[in-house]
């Protein structure tokens, strides 16, 4: 096995300014497998669901190849439960609702047939279940990414700290970075983050890009410009899911190859963004992220300057 | 002439997290002017000062090439002055005093040996004095570059909308791109602002870079990433200069040579966030400019993708 994920599969209810959804599939597990299904045609994904979810997505993760060993059904429990409401820039949300449901009290089992994966992503999830993910691998993978958020830096920054100690890549947002480090430019905070562990760190700064940073060397790729924004959900999973699937499909995690995922990680994002829930992820064509990532080469093209 | 600024000369008393400045050097057309005089050895500055404004300023402009015959000293009239006080995210700030002086009732004379010149650059002012920079040209320029800001939506919107139908090029942030075509996404506002008539929109994002729409082209350049930003006063101002002085020199209004002054100006008003006032453009050598244009590209530079 080449990838596998830990993260949540769920429920979103969801308002934007441009409508409403209700129970969709969500959760960042599912928009990273989905993702990555792009690139990889085998993966596995560990997470716990309850028996009301949809048997129809758990046949779309298989006939894209994301195995479901690692998934487990609880009898009678339900699935964890999302409810938010963006506001009218669609950077601020609210919190309605969150229902943990199964998720409670959850240990994960890594299957054993991914326990020498080469490439492992921490979908945003609670630091100890992400641990206990990096505990149960048998041999050390080439790459893990964590993702997190600041939820856990505000009620469990200690065991997030055990986590991010062990992990290649970090992935967090700009105002993350700040409240992780202390520090206010994302270039010191990328240093502090260094000296935390990860020898690499992707600052997601949603409409405005993403910026990498790795010891002396910084890469910058812009988030593709859209005319209509419907739902944000799940674009930074889906940013991660690109990212590492590239990755993992490449077997590369050279710089010049991380540069290009955190090109594709973007592009694929933009997708994410045009519709509600996982639909546009599922509909996407190669020719179609293909020719964003064109449009996307092209918008930071420029020659050297002249005089 | 190549090149003619209309802007505000002024003093400026700054507070940032950094420290304190006060009565520094400051206005829009001292940092356009500055800026610009990286690139072109002659350019004619319009203005109004006070008999309070120092003389070593003035001997500054002139050793650099900027000509003072548009540059009207007011006897016993003092400077405008701006004191302002920003937040800690150096994003938000608040005004705190506003003494217009001088400025008040200005009407500009573009001096003779002005009015045929290539590039116009109406830098942050009432549109109405902006306006009538424009009505004083005697034959028709390459380029008319239009900065201005949110105050000018808010108190003289139509009179702003005239002077927009006229330029070729329209520079504002991104919020006030939403305030002033009332649309929420970049795109779509660049696509209004076009039918207002400037056939290039640049859209200055501050730390997150700057994008510029023209036709069905975009361009995006990252802000240079800073371990420390000192006071951002006078960084799209900066941006400004060094985009028009660039083309200037160059002679250019082709998409190619916008898009490298784009980042021209964005690695120019990199260097302005680095001290209070103009004072780290005026030591800045060419140089230092070139090293961090290199290290630009370099951060945006990927291989196309593989598989």
């Amino acid at each position: 096995m080449s990838l596998v994920t830990v993260g949540t599969v769920a429920f979103d209810s969801i308002e934007t300014p441009s409508g409403k959804a209700d129970r969709v599939v969500g959760g960042a597990a599912s928009y990273i497998a989905l993702a990555a299904s792009h690139f990889v045609r085998e993966q596995e994904l560990i997470s716990v669901i309850g028996e009301d979810f949809p048997k129809e997505f758990l046949s779309t993760l298989d006939s894209r190849g994301v195995g479901s060993e690692g998934l487990v059904t609880i009898k009678g429990g339900k699935s964890f439960f999302w409810e938010g409401s963006y506001h009218e820039d669609l950077i601020g949300r609210d919190t309605v609702t969150t229902e943990l449901n199964v998720l409670e009290g959850w240990t994960p089992t890594v299957p054993l047939s991914a326990r020498h994966s080469k490439f492992v992503m921490l979908g945003n999830l609670d630091p100890s279940v992400q641990l206990s993910v990096i505990e149960q691998l048998e041999s050390p993978p080439s790459m893990i990414v964590l993702d997190t958020m600041n939820f856990w830096m505000d009620i469990a920054m200690d065991s997030l700290k055990k986590v991010i100690a062990k992990v290649d890549v970090l992935m967090i947002n700009d105002d993350e970075a700040r409240q992780l480090t202390g520090l206010k430019t994302l270039p010191l905070a990328a240093e502090a983050v260094h000296k935390m562990g990860p020898k690499t760190v992707v600052i997601k700064k949603g409409e405005h890009g993403a910026i990498m940073f790795e010891k002396d060397q910084v890469f910058f790729s812009p988030a593709m410009p859209l005319k209509k924004v419907v739902d944000p959900t799940g674009a930074g999973d889906t940013f991660a899911g690109g990212f590492i699937g590239y990755l993992a499909r490449l077997g590369d995690t050279s710089w010049e190859a991380k540069k290009q995922a955190v090109v594709v990680g973007s592009v694929l994002a933009s997708f994410t963004c045009e519709a509600f829930g996982t639909e546009r992820l599922e509909s996407l064509k190669e020719s179609e992220w293909h020719a964003r990532m064109r449009k996307l080469r092209a918008m930071v093209k420029f020659r050297s300057i002249r005089g």
